[in-house]
């Protein structure tokens, strides 16, 4: 029998992902299956996807695509306080696009090894439909001390990491909205705020302080005010928040202020990868000290309340905002 | 403010897979994140992905696409030796549709029982494109005892579960292919084909038989002729295959015989999901009847040998079978 060559799909895996999977129990990827040890930890397990058009834009250059999927995986892990232990990747392509996977693979190996957070599988599946990256991703917390959603206590401060809203303010620039018109020239702050939208920061460097103050957290991915409402829900309190304390990047507050963007939108857009928690007072000043310490903002933004209302937002005058849309939701 | 409604995609994860995330691990789905505990055993990681169009068609039932979604990662679960721990869900869809929704969160929900694997966690988002159902399945095996695929010796017999080709007949004949002429009126086996295509039958009866006594395991989806090459690449050997002994079912019989399929298209044919495996000589008594136990067949088909040559389909008079086409690859 004539020597079969290797499959394409089996070319391309050896090509550009073998190399990212530097951990032993991915066997180089040549198995069906990969190993973790728990290694007398709980193993936190999250899985979040991305699709073309509804998670990234067409155009998005392939880096940017690869670093958004494991970040917005890392960004869970750090919320939950966990520490990154590996990922598997679901790849849906329409073809074996080398000139898209060559960047795509080199910048998602860069990454893992950032973050510490190496391939150990997945599978690679053609599709007709759009790209769509899914990715689980793995990490490791003394047994017991993940950070939940559902620990929040009356009294608690609301807080979040880094600033709210740029995301979704590039996200518009891309669709070509009215803030791309009000930057006009300044180039470096449209570029900052499309930056902002396609490759989030996630915030793992606080992952152990977490671990040690927060009563609940999570990552802000569909939005602030949708976000806390869950976070709020899963355990069962409300919040008061003092919208003027939601921290703006200095592009944001210019908008804000020149009226092309209103505080809704802000607090309601997506693609943040914040942490939001919930601290309480006692515990805030070594909170705040350790957060710094590993060179993270952090901001208090209003008070864990007692009640199942939805969280309200007020402004500096104390009336309410109301939001007509909360968060995003795919259906 | 106005109390915001849950949104559509928080009351379908709650009316659809929350009833299915039985493990206390999983939070009711209500976290980011699911803890596994790997209670001092190896947690194995497997994760397949199917698209609609790709790996299952526009018109099969959603109960059935439920089904494979999960079997195809529980068979390769079954061929590591791990036992079922739990799953992770991304569910692509075009819309919220309850049509399809019920009956395909209710699948998933009795195979899950079924098989002790219950939902830990996931995401759910739109896609303009084809439905895309990716799952990450875990399995615990004791330290270090996942069977590999590398670990096939010289002088072991190759050994298959179950029938070969029938998923491939069964997909020829929801292709409208020559199948379904050949089967005329014979409904019973064409239904039984058909099944075979759209719901596999995973061997996880078999997977502490195959801890204690494969060398090297694999499932077979792809092919059994590719993924015996892959089995051997990675063992670094090669192997001989009686092709007939290659185990086929009655009506795989019957049309082989009359000539409505070659057996190329048999032994290349994707979707068997049944295991192949490397038994040596000195286990074979015990595998096989401790297999009979468990009531999987389990058929002797050829010999692992030396060298790197792609295995050898050899037929009655020992000629060698030219393959054109080894397996299914997607690029």
């Amino acid at each position: 029998m004539a020597s079969a060559r290797p499959s394409g799909e089996e070319t391309l895996i050896a090509r550009y992902f073998k190399p990212l999977a530097t951990e032993p129990g991915a066997f180089n990827l040549l198995d069906d299956a990969a190993i973790l040890n728990g290694a007398g930890e709980d193993v936190v397990v999250t899985a979040d996807a991305i699709v073309e058009g509804v998670h990234f834009l067409p155009h998005d250059p392939p880096d940017t695509v690869a670093r958004k999927a494991l970040r917005v995986n890392l960004s869970d892990l750090a919320a939950k306080g966990a520490v990154p232990a590996g990922f598997v990747l679901t790849l849906a392509l329409r073809s074996a696009d080398e000139a898209w996977l060559e960047p795509f693979a080199r910048a998602l190996g860069e990454d893992a090894k950032r973050f510490g957070c190496p391939l150990l599988g997945g599978d690679t599946v053609s599709t007709p439909g759009p790209l769509m990256i899914a990715i689980t991703a793995f990490g490791r917390v003394p047994v017991g001390s993940m950070v939940r959603r559902s620990g929040a206590k009356v009294g608690d401060r609301v807080v979040v990491t880094g600033t709210i809203g740029d995301a979704a303010l590039g996200l518009d620039i891309l669709n070509g909205g009215p803030i791309a018109k009000a930057l006009a020239d300044d180039l470096g702050s449209k570029e900052m705020l499309i930056a902002r939208y396609r490759i989030p920061q996630p915030r793992n460097a606080l992952a152990g302080v977490m671990r040690d103050h927060a009563s609940a957290a999570m990552d802000v991915s569909d939005g602030l005010a949708g976000d806390l409402a869950k976070l709020c829900a899963a355990s069962a309190v409300s919040a008061a928040i003092d919208v003027s304390s939601v921290p703006l990047s200095a592009t944001g507050r210019k908008l804000l202020a020149g009226g092309a963007v209103g505080i809704e939108a802000i607090v309601s857009g997506g693609d943040d990868y914040e942490i939001l928690c919930a601290i309480s007072e006692h515990c805030y000043e070594s909170f705040a000290q350790q957060a710094n310490q590993v060179g993270i903002a952090v901001t208090t933004i209003g008070t864990v309340i007692a009640g199942t209302a939805n969280p309200r937002f007020l402004d500096a005058q104390g009336a309410e905002l109301t939001l007509r849309r909360h968060s995003y939701s795919h259906f």
